[in-house]
């Protein structure tokens, strides 16, 4: 990690810079896989998991009796761990509903809005070394809490044919719908087309790599919309002399664990905490059985240490992290200040990882500076909100005239015929 | 427009489709153009507005003097008009704040959410014959009352150089910040950019022809978000035999005039009804200015008779209508059937234009089916909302063991250890 003391104001946006992603510019892959998906159907999506994935699956679909004995199989310590972060979920967003707040903005006219749930969500969980089911909660929870009608969970099936018992577990507890053996280009573009055995979906959900990442883009196309925009994964912890060092390195290294395209950043009032901070990251990272990725994600980041908290909220604001860790004593003191964040973890005890699992928040954030104009995931990214309205003909004649004004003088004649047509009427009665 | 009788509900997809735009292919001129912004800043910004509005404007940026000058000689009438529109538009959305609820998931962990407002804003309002000082205020009042730092508006001068004075008047009165005469691809690009003139903004709003729309989707990829995907303006209304058909003819003429890419949807239960509107809409048609762009609509629009109002709401929700009326005496009886539509109009007399100017909802809403995922604007535009959660010594304990079961079996020994170290310390006290 670079360690940089005391940067003028000057200095503050180079260092908010994200590291440049090399991206492969999969934009002719994508599109052939979703052309030859609108022609061929299940055919296109066997074809490119045999391409791609190297495997020919039997069927797409899981039958309910495949993922329950899969489900069932998942170790009962680690199922008893997923029910306690169900339970934490369901309570943080159970509580993001909204009631009906009814104005007459003028007498005669009544406007509202009114929640509806997305009628059909497409989960992603990618493949890989690591099984996500942490992500099959962060998503199939609040969708079940909105009411969606149709869940929709693609995942890629291991060389083995099958996919992880714990996804299964978590699919199965959070009321996820249908569970389809697909990954990739193919999965996120089977669900934004539909094809004989996967459902077009309203709205795509869900992490990825590179090729996912293209995919969503492509699907928003085609009418879907997508959660959020991607990018890797960061952390920027706040640390004063209150801290402890050890915690503040285990923090990093817990996102520097994530991909060698993540980027971890601490800022410091306190340059002996900094320096004892980078000895116990060094001492820690040699344990970790994924080292290479820390270390390489640690090469991307930077330890700066400026005057005052205020300064690294400052700073904070400006780079608008997606996980902010404001660790220390006082750390409760500084909430109305941050601005630009995605989730903000308070106080010594508060790591990051709790809300990656435990704590009932979302861990599906906005990413590489999006936090100034994202939210994370919620039971919001799962509904429409339709507004209403209701004017009596005492209403219309209230603010009819306004109307026919504006109307006239944005030269749209008929919007103004709409409501004289009306008062005219209303005049004679 | 085409009438069909009692469709079949196989055939309800395939009516449902929106007739095919044959956009143009923008996406070379659009990357070149704000290649060029990045590299030469305002100088591109002039270029561009000569070659494309064929104007070279003195500044970019209007002075205080000069929007105070322009704004004054909006005629008192309309003056008046608008201030009915921002007060009902305001009380709408002043009413859309949310209060924080903290949550306590399990003793000695708290979370909540707060909003904060979006810091930086774009308003793009088009040129073009028709001045969108409407737009103004349905885009502006949300920015200012959620607490928008920088609301910035750009809109392309006419051919004299100047803005139109009713979307001054109507920029002054909201709270917009700064305005710069300049429209097209460059304005978003400055937006989504920073020149030395124009800052660069977190969030692009307005509506926009199929330049602007390319642009938009150009900003997304420079980190900039928007408002919502473009498409054509767009009414469904449904009718029974308590409705009167020159009214509805009315209604659907106001939306036709929009763009010759609009769409209108009549239904309805009653085939006298339905002959009855189209024998009011062809004579309504012929005494519109714009007469030629609403008939090219009305190429592309359909009459369906259906058998019950439930089936009207059922092909409406698979239809997902930007604008929803519900005509009618018992319109208010159907409001639960309701999942995907932009904004609903209840009854005989809210008409569309109320939304669309002075009832207090807003006018920029999800067209193309993007109702099936997507809100209109709102308050939310233009705040996220950030997650927050404190957990105490207690509450480590309490929700730890669960987190290091989960990490461990995403293969994230990192995220385990963040907890562990903690827990270990907390034993030992």
């Amino acid at each position: 990690m670079q360690t940089i003391i005391q940067p003028g104001r000057a200095e503050w946006e180079a260092l908010c810079q994200r590291p440049k992603i090399q991206g492969l510019n999969l934009d002719e892959l994508t599109q052939q896989v979703f052309k030859e998906i609108e022609r061929d159907g299940d055919r296109a999506i066997y074809k490119y998991t045999a391409l791609f994935d190297g495997i020919v699956p039997q069927s797409l679909k899981l039958t309910p009796a495949e993922i329950a004995e899969c489900a069932a199989k998942t170790p009962e310590e680690l199922q008893q761990a997923i029910q306690v972060a169900k339970a934490n979920i369901e309570k943080f967003h159970g509580l993001q509903k909204e009631t009906i707040s009814y104005v007459e903005t003028t007498p005669g006219v009544v406007c509202w809005r009114e929640s509806r749930a997305i009628e059909k969500v497409g989960i992603y969980i990618p493949g890989g070394s690591a099984p996500l089911f942490s992500t099959v909660l962060m998503l199939a929870i609040p969708a079940r809490i909105a009411g969606c009608k149709q869940i929709v969970l693609c995942t890629p099936p291991g060389q083995d044919g099958k996919i992880n018992d714990a996804i299964l577990y978590a699919a199965q507890i959070t009321g996820v719908t249908e569970v389809y053996a697909v990954g990739g280009i193919q999965a996120i573009g089977a669900m934004a087309i539909g094809t004989e055995s996967v459902p077009k979906v309203d709205k795509i959900f869900g992490p990825g790599n590179q090729y996912v990442t293209a995919a969503k883009q492509m699907a928003v196309r085609y009418g879907t919309t997508i959660d959020l925009p991607a990018g890797p994964s960061e952390v920027l912890v706040i640390a004063d002399d209150t801290v402890n060092p050890e915690y503040i390195a285990a923090d990093l290294l817990s996102q520097a664990e994530h991909g060698p395209d993540s980027q971890v950043l601490l800022l410091s009032t306190d340059k002996a905490v900094a320096e004892d901070t980078l000895v116990a990251l060094n001492r820690q990272v040699d344990r970790l059985p994924r080292k290479d990725i820390a270390l390489k994600t640690l090469k991307n980041s930077k330890v700066i240490v400026l005057n005052t908290i205020e300064e690294c909220i400052a700073f904070s604001n400006m780079y608008a992290p997606e996980h902010l860790i404001i660790a220390g004593d006082t750390a409760e003191n500084y909430i109305d200040r941050v601005v630009n964040a995605g989730s903000v973890f308070l106080g010594n005890y508060s790591c990051e990882s709790a809300g990656d699992y435990a704590s009932g928040t979302n861990h599906t954030l906005p990413t590489n500076g999006y936090a100034k104009s994202c939210s994370g995931v919620s039971l919001d990214s799962f509904i429409k909100k339709i507004t209403f309205q209701k004017i009596t003909p005492a209403g219309l004649q209230n603010i009819g005239p306004a109307i026919a004004v504006m109307a006239k003088a944005e030269q749209l004649d008929a919007h103004s015929n709409a409501v004289t047509i009306r008062l005219k009427d209303l005049k004679n009665v």
